[in-house]
């Protein structure tokens, strides 16, 4: 069945108040907020959300005040009907795609804020970024109050963000994140992807493949340091590579484990996390991993 | 009929939910966020709510963050047993008293900061206070999740800057301010008044009595300007007052208008609020008004 396809808040808040009223308690809504472009990652979170709720609503915003200066806002990818047919198969029932004026109608004044946990990776290579997002995610969740959201993990720091502002804000939601998904070659799933040149393409093909050596390297009993070391070198074996960082931290806090100490006496969960720049497109990727339970499966449920 | 007192946020939110399920969908949930020490004020808040919806939840909390280094946190007044008797004579269905640990059991890394309507008066002179009261009132919303809050015109800044970070945030909940309560001689109530000693609070009269006088003073003619400089002048003749600000702004948006032109020519709602120290308490009090309706009633419903 195809969803409902919604732009303004006001109808919005009417048909997820009419679904609540006509359904019982226990059937849930879940939400799934993007910036659109939608790639079978973002499939899954709804293929999960639909199979968690009675109710699944989709946003599709991309969000001004997330973008730096010079950041890609005006050539950011869309594709609003391959987007729709992206969300009918997955099951999804609304899909909610608000003008820029619908979602700020006056100059903005109202900011949300998380420290701390933005101090880091991204939040220290985009300044302003996760304010942007907290405050859209804020408003977001504001606006369709689902039970539930999900977050894919590719963007690991961006749940720690979410998640943190949940905890401190006790927004009534639950924070679902869902494992990264990746080409069959392991290129993380990305609406960015479409950037990139063949040879470029080839060449960030080694972040997964690095990443995926991890937890060897912790067997084997490396450091941070030594693991972060390696990561770039790798990365940069290869010319058209340009790190933005490379960072070991712990999750979700995001603080640095001890970096002289072998990972693997380390208790506690570790993201492995890196941004790098192929040509103009900046594609980030990541793995979680506890380095006491390495060779165990990893689960990305809370 | 008794309250019900809650302590956690868990079992507030379970009461809540519950009555929720129990009744119609147009019984609704009014909310009164206070700092407790309970005055006719606050009653009539309590009284207006209870009127307005199906269920009434009064918070007290004494929320630190809003206090700024210096300021009166630690003597902050309390008496939760009048407090309780107030609400229940006012018909208070819930009243929620968490505790510091409960609303804050974590470092707080997540701050909503409301700009613009927070650079002048009260947020001037204690910087961070808004962000505090924004943050908790974002909370304290989260958690009663409410249709209706009640908030005195008293802290006419604080309606704005909550009013504004509800628009922003697209809080589900309309805000309700109601107009200021003062005792038979003109004295707004408020909490702090019980620090007053009586030449203090002899010469604190001073504040209503000038208000009362500001509509008086546009129809005459007066600007802006002199309107501000002649209040001064009448408070400071009293030698206990020492002024933290006398101010005109537009209202909610808390902009000066043009200080040259006279009042009644201009068509705007206007803010006239004054801040003085009388020993050590500090007293706030203000008038809204529209100088174009001066002489009309005012209203200060929304």
């Amino acid at each position: 069945m195809k969803p409902i396809i919604i732009r303004t808040i006001a109808e919005l808040r009417q048909e997820i108040s009419a679904y609540r009223r006509r359904s019982s308690y226990d059937q849930k809504v879940g939400f799934v907020p993007t910036m659109g472009y939608l790639h079978d990652g973002h499939a899954s979170l709804l293929r999960k959300s639909v199979s968690d709720n009675g109710l699944t609503v989709l946003s599709i915003f991309v969000n001004p005040i997330q973008f730096g200066p010079g950041e890609d806002l005006d050539k950011y990818p869309r594709d609003e009907e391959r987007d729709i047919r992206v969300a009918t198969e997955a099951g999804t029932d609304i899909v909610f795609l608000p003008s820029v004026q619908e979602m700020y109608p006056q100059s903005r004044v109202t900011t949300v804020t998380v420290a701390e946990v933005t101090d880091s990776l991204c939040g220290a290579s985009r300044p302003g970024h996760f304010d942007g997002v907290a405050t859209v995610v804020a408003k977001l969740f504001n606006i369709v109050q689902p039970d539930r959201a999900y977050f894919g993990m590719k963007d690991a720091q961006q749940v720690a963000v979410v998640t943190r502002m949940v905890q401190d804000l006790n927004l009534p939601v639950e924070i679902v994140p869902c494992p990264i998904l990746r080409e069959k070659d392991g290129l993380a799933l990305s609406s960015r992807n479409v950037y990139l040149g063949a040879e470029e393409r080839t060449q960030a093909l080694q972040l997964s493949k690095s990443l995926s050596q991890v937890e060897e390297w912790i067997m084997e009993g490396m450091t941070a340091t030594q693991i972060i070391a390696r990561l770039k070198a790798e990365i940069e074996f290869f010319p058209l590579a340009d790190i933005d960082y490379v960072d070991i931290l712990t999750y979700p806090e995001l603080t640095p484990p001890n970096g002289e100490l072998p990972l693997k006496e380390i208790d506690v969960s570790l993201l492995v996390a890196v941004a790098v720049r192929y040509g103009k497109t900046r594609l980030i990727d990541n793995k979680l991993l506890n380095p006491s339970e390495v060779g165990a499966d990893l689960c990305f449920a809370k």
